[in-house]
C-alpha cells in the first residue's frame, strides 16, 4: 500500500456519504483507507456472504427477536415502565445489551433492504428500551429498584457501561442508516449521564467489561460532542490502574492489570481485551496518538504470532474465556468465542483503515471464514458460542426449546443462558458488505472478495462502480468490472493474501501481471466495462505448528484460500473416532467439490491400563480413505467428532 | 496377592488395635488387607517419608494453625459461640472444614509423637468449635443465623455437610487416638442432626461437595451405629438423579448427572469425584456389596488409564477443578489439585484393602511421591493448591503475608484464599505411617518402601515386628529386618512396583531371587533378626505418551523408579526457556546425585509474525548439557519456568 495521504475530515464530506458516516459501523474522522457504508458497498444475494447475509436477515434476526422476547429479556423493559421491577427479571446482567445488539442489526438490514416490517420492529424496540429509561438518562433493568442492587455497585461485574455501549452503537447505526429519531434521544440521555456520572469529578472507575469506550467514541464520532470522546479517553486512561477489584483469575480478566499503554500483547478475557482495543485505535485515530497506535499494532502482532489458533480464533481458556499465555493453544480445550471472533474483526478493520496494512485484511478473512461463518448453523437458527478445534465426544443435540450452556455440546444450539453471540452474528452479517472495501485519496481497495457491487464517490473525482463476480472461495478467480469511472486516472487495488503464491492479475485481454502478496495495484484511466481478473491459486496447503504449540505437534491442518478444513467422525467408518485417524502424508489429497480426500489408516491402539511408556503399543491399523470439510460447514450432520490438525 | 480369606472384625479384633480400629484413619469392617494403625507403623525421622512427617509436624501444622487464626476462620466459631455472627466473618463457605482437617492433622501428630503442647491446641480447638454448636447439632458459623441464608438453602455450594463430613474425621482420629471426649459429643450430636435432617423422611437431597459420605461411615464404623452408614447410604443413592441445580458445567461436576452405580469412570470436579469413591468403596465393603466394588474397580482402571496425569495427579480443567474428558491431558493447564492427589490415595487406599490387588498400591506411591510431596515445600511453609507438568511463566514469588489466588504462579504459596490443601497435606503426612504396610491372616505385607519400623500382630498368631531400612527412592535397596516374629509360618509380601523390571530379593545369605512385578512372597518361619533384601532397579526411564494425548506428542518423560524428573530453566543458560530445550534422545543420561545429566540443543525459533507454515522456520541450534531434577524438588529456586515432557 503506498497511499500515504491521509483523507481529512474535510476530504471525506466530498464522498457520497455525509461528513458524519452515513451508513458506517465505523467512521474514523482520519485515516489513510476510508470505509464504505453499507448501502455503497452490497453483497450479491448468492455469493459465500451475501447468502449468508440474507439466512441472518430472513432467518438469524427474527430468531433472536423471538428468543429475546421468549426469554423475557425484552419483557424485562416493559417491566422496568411499568415499575413492577425487580419482579420478574429475567436473564443475566449484560442481557439489556442484547436487545440493542439486535437493534443495531436491524437498522443495518433496514439501510440495505428496507421494508416496513423491519423499521416496525425497530420502532418498536426503541419505544420499549425508551420507556425504561429514568429521567436522568440512567437505563437499566438490573440495578437501582428497591430490592436490586444500587446503581453502578457491582462494576466488575454489572455490566451496566457495558450495555451502555452497545445502546450507543445501535444508536449510530440508526443514525447513519435513518437519521435522528428517539433512539437518538434515548442514547444522548445515557451518554450525558454517564459523562455527568463518570467524569473527571465523577465515579473513578471502569466497567468491568470494556464496550462503553468504543460505543462513546462512536457516538462522539457521529454527534460531533467531544466530550463522548474525552469521557472514552478517561476510561481508557483509569483502567490497568488496579481500579476494579481483584479477583481469583487476576486484574488482566479486565485488562485491569496494566495501562494499555504498557501492554505487549493481548490478555484477560478475550472479547474485554478486543473490544478495549478497538476503542484505544479509535482513540488514537482521533486523537492522532502515533504511540498508542503503533502500541496498539505490537499488542496485535504479538497476539497473532503466538495467541491465535489457526482459524483466527482467539481465546484458549474456558475458566476465564481468556487468552492463554504465549502458544498455549491447545486444540480440544480451545475456546475461540464467537464475540472474540467479531471483536477481533473490530480491532483489525479499525488498524486496517488507520494503516492500510495488508496484514489486519489477511487476518479479518482468516477469522471471517473460519469463526463467522461458522458459528451460525446453515439455516441461521443456531450458534456456537465456542468454536473448538478439536471435538473429542459427540455430546448430544441441544433441545429447540432449552436455553443451552456455552461450551456445551459438538451441536450448535438455539440459544443459551449467555445469548451474546447470536446477537453479536446478526449484527456483523447486516453490515458485512462494509468490511469489503474502502476509498482512498488514490482510488478503491478491495480487501475481502464478495460477489457484489460497490459504487462510491472518490475524493474530488467522481463516482467509481465495480461490479465484482466471483465463487470465492470456491473458486480463486475474481472478476472486476467497472461500471461507473470518472474521467481520469485512479488507482485499484486488490488484496493478494499472505497464502497466494503466485496471484495473478489480468486487465481486459492484457496479458497476465503475477503479483505478490499484499496488495496488487492497477492505476490507470479506467472506461466503464473494463476488466480486472485477480486470480488466487487455490492449491491445497498442508501446515505444521510452531514448535512451542505442544499441543498439536503431531497434527497437521488443511488449508485452501482462506478456508481451514476438518476431519469429521461422520465421514470415517461407524464407530470410528476422529482420533483414531492418522494421516498418509506421502499419499495425494485430491480436492473435489469442496472436500479434501485424503488416504491414511485407522488406528486401534490395544487397550493399557497407563498411557505411558517406554515404547508404544503397537497399533492395529486399517488402511482408509476419507475427506475433509470446511471447518465451517462442520457439525451439520449429527453429533460426532472433529478434528482440524489431523494426526499424521 | 494370594491372599483369599477376608478378615473379619472379629479376627480383627485379635490384633493389637481395638476393635474399632485405633489409631486407623480407615478401619472397614472386613477387607482383605487390614491397615495398621499410625502407631503400629512408624516412620524413620531421617527417611524419605520421615524426613517430611517431621517438617509436618514442626512447620506445617503451627503455620496452618496460625494462618487459620490470622485470617480469622478460626474467629468465626467464636463469633458464632459469642452470638455476634455474621458481622466479622471470615473466609469462604468451607472455612470451618480446614479448621476440622488441621484438627484431624493435630489427632494423628499427637498419637505418634504425645506432647502436652499437642494436646492443649487440640483441646483448645475442640472447646471452640463445640461453643459454636446449635442446640439441636447443627453447626456451621456461615448459614442460618440473622443476615447470613437459612440452613441448607444452597445446598450446592454451601458446604455445610462437606464440613461435617471433615469433621466426623477429625472425630474418628481424636476417638481412635485418645478415646471419648467432648469432640465426640460435639460430632454425635451434628451426625444425629444429619441422619434427622436428612434421612429418609428429611430432605431429599445431597451436598454438592461429596465429604460426609466418607465421613459418616468412618464415624459409623468408629461408634458401631449403624444409622451413620445408612444415612451415607442414602446419599450415594440419591446423588446422580439430579437433585442438585444444573450449573454451567453441568451437574457431572458434583457427580450428579448419573448414579454411582451407573459411571463408567470419575468425572466432574476432581476431589468431589474422588471423596465420593472413597465413600462408595466403604460403603461396597461394609455392606458386602461385590457388585459396587466392582463397579469401582472399573471407573478407577477407566480413569488411570485415560485421564491420570504421569504424576498421579488428576484433573485437568482449571474451570471446574475437573477431570477432562479421556486423553484431555495438557501439561500447562494440568490442575493436578494437591487435595485430588490425596483423594486419590484415599480411594487407591481403600481399593488396595478390600481386594489386595498391587495397582492401587502402585498408583499412590507415584502419587506419593509426585504430588504429596511436591505440593509443599522444602521447609513445609508453602504449598502447591495446583501441581502443572509445564509452566510457561515464571509468575512472582507469592508474598508472605497475603493469600495467593489458588493456580497462579511458579512458586508455593504460604497460604490461599480456598486453604483446603495445605490443611489436607497436613493430616496426610501426620497419618502417613498408616499407609505403608498391611497385615492379613497369612502375614504383613509392605506396600510402600519407608525408613522405619512396624509391629502388629498376626490375627490369632502374635506379634510381628519389622525394621525397614533404606534410603530409597534415592536407592533401591530396601532391607527388612525381623524385629518379633511368632514361632510359626508366616508370610512376609513386598511390593515390586510395576516399573520394577528383574527385581531381586535375598532373604538372610540365601542366593538372590529375580522376583516379577505384584507381591513377592517370602514364607518361612522366621527368627528375629532374620533379613529380606528388596533391591528394586532404578534405572532411568525414558517414556512417551498414548498417540491420543495431543498434549505431549513430542515430548519425553524421565523417571527414575517412583520419582518423576522435570526440566527447569534455572538449569539451563541465562534468559532460556524450557520450552528452547530439546534433547537429544541418542545422547546418554547419567544418573548423578539425584539429578538426571542429559544432552540437547537449545533452539532459538526465529520470529514469525504466524506460527503455522508448511516448513518449519530452521531453528538456531546450541549444543547444551543441562540436567533434570525430581519433580518433587522443583520451584525451590526462585521463578522460572518448567517442563516434566521434554521436547525431542
Amino acid at each position: 500500500m503506498s497511499t500515504t495521504t491521509e483523507l481529512t475530515a474535510a476530504q471525506y464530506a466530498h464522498g457520497s456519504a455525509p461528513s458524519r458516516g452515513r451508513g458506517l459501523p465505523a467512521a474514523p474522522s482520519r485515516t489513510l483507507l476510508a470505509p464504505l457504508s453499507v448501502t455503497a458497498s452490497r453483497l450479491a444475494d448468492d455469493g459465500f456472504w451475501g447468502l449468508r447475509a440474507r439466512i441472518n436477515a430472513d432467518a438469524t434476526l427474527g430468531h433472536c427477536l423471538a428468543w429475546q422476547e421468549r426469554a423475557g429479556w425484552l419483557g424485562n423493559f416493559d417491566r422496568a415502565a411499568a415499575g413492577t421491577l425487580p419482579a420478574g427479571r429475567a436473564g443475566r446482567e449484560f442481557s439489556d445489551s442484547e436487545a440493542y445488539k439486535l437493534l443495531e442489526a436491524y437498522c443495518w438490514e433496514q439501510a440495505t433492504h428496507p421494508s416496513d416490517e423491519l423499521e416496525a420492529v425497530i420502532v418498536a424496540l426503541i419505544d420499549r428500551v425508551g420507556a425504561a429509561q429514568e429521567a436522568d438518562g440512567y437505563l437499566n433493568t438490573n440495578f437501582g429498584r428497591d430490592g436490586q442492587q444500587p446503581r453502578y455497585s457491582d462494576l466488575e461485574w454489572g455490566h451496566e457501561l457495558y450495555n451502555y455501549g452497545h445502546l450507543l452503537q445501535a444508536a449510530v447505526a440508526r443514525l447513519r442508516t435513518h437519521g435522528p429519531d428517539r433512539l437518538l434521544e434515548i442514547a444522548t440521555g445515557v451518554a450525558d449521564h454517564v459523562v455527568r456520572t463518570f467524569g473527571a469529578d465523577g465515579i473513578q472507575s471502569v466497567c468491568g467489561h470494556a464496550e462503553i469506550e468504543v460505543g462513546l467514541l462512536e457516538f462522539g464520532r457521529v454527534t460531533g460532542n467531544s466530550a463522548y470522546r474525552d469521557q472514552a479517553e478517561l476510561f481508557l486512561q483509569r483502567r490497568g490502574h488496579g481500579v476494579l477489584s481483584d479477583i481469583e483469575w487476576g486484574r488482566s480478566y479486565f485488562q485491569d492489570d496494566i495501562p494499555i499503554r504498557e501492554a505487549e500483547v493481548f490478555r484477560g478475557h478475550a472479547v474485554r481485551a478486543l473490544y478495549l482495543a478497538a476503542a484505544a485505535v479509535d482513540l488514537a485515530v482521533e486523537t492522532g496518538d502515533a504511540d498508542l497506535l503503533a502500541t496498539l499494532e505490537r499488542q496485535w502482532e504479538r497476539t497473532v504470532a503466538t495467541r491465535t489458533y489457526i482459524t483466527g480464533g482467539m481465546g484458549s481458556h474456558h475458566q476465564d474465556e481468556a487468552f492463554g499465555e504465549d502458544f498455549v493453544l491447545p486444540s480440544d480445550r480451545a475456546y475461540c468465542e464467537s464475540c472474540a471472533g467479531i471483536a477481533s474483526i473490530m480491532v483489525s478493520w479499525r488498524l486496517l483503515l488507520a494503516t492500510g496494512n495488508v496484514r489486519y485484511a489477511d487476518l479479518i478473512e482468516r477469522t471471517l471464514f473460519n469463526i463467522l461463518a461458522t458459528a451460525p448453523s446453515a439455516d441461521g437458527r443456531s450458534f456456537f458460542y465456542s468454536n473448538t478445534l478439536h471435538r473429542r465426544t459427540p455430546g448430544e443435540t441441544p433441545e429447540e426449546r432449552e436455553q443451552s450452556k456455552r461450551a456445551d455440546s459438538s451441536q450448535r444450539a438455539p440459544w443459551f443462558d449467555v445469548s451474546c453471540c447470536p446477537n453479536n452474528i446478526a449484527r456483523t452479517f447486516a453490515s458485512l458488505g462494509a468490511y469489503v472495501a474502502t476509498v482512498s485519496v488514490e482510488g478503491a481497495q478491495l480487501h475481502q472478495y464478495a460477489a457484489g457491487a460497490i459504487e462510491v464517490e472518490l475524493p474530488e473525482r467522481g463516482v467509481v462502480g465495480l461490479a465484482v463476480a466471483t465463487r470465492y472461495p470456491d473458486d480463486g478467480v475474481i472478476a472486476v468490472t467497472v461500471t461507473a469511472t470518472p474521467d481520469e486516472q485512479w488507482s485499484l487495488d486488490l488484496r493478494v493474501p499472505a497464502w497466494a503464491a503466485h496471484a495473478r492479475v489480468q486487465v481486459n485481454d492484457e496479458a497476465p501481471t503475477v503479483v505478490e502478496p499484499g496488495y496488487a495495484r492497477v492505476s490507470r484511466r479506467f472506461a466503464v466495462g473494463d476488466t480486472v481478473l485477480l486470480t488466487l491459486p487455490l492449491d491445497v496447503r498442508v501446515v505444521g505448528a510452531d514448535a512451542r504449540i505442544d499441543a498439536i505437534q503431531n497434527s497437521v491442518a488443511f488449508e485452501v484460500g482462506p478456508v481451514v478444513y476438518c476431519l469429521e467422525s461422520v465421514d470415517l467408518p461407524a464407530g470410528s473416532h476422529v482420533d483414531d485417524f492418522v494421516l498418509d502424508t506421502d499419499a495425494r489429497v485430491d480436492a473435489v467439490d469442496g472436500a479434501l480426500h485424503v488416504t491414511g489408516w485407522l488406528e486401534r491402539v490395544p487397550a493399557s491400563p497407563w498411557p505411558y511408556a517406554a515404547a508404544a503399543a503397537t497399533p492395529e491399523r486399517t488402511p482408509t480413505q476419507t475427506r475433509l470439510v470446511p471447518y465451517h460447514s462442520w457439525a451439520e450432520r449429527g453429533p460426532g467428532t472433529m478434528r482440524v490438525w489431523v494426526r499424521r
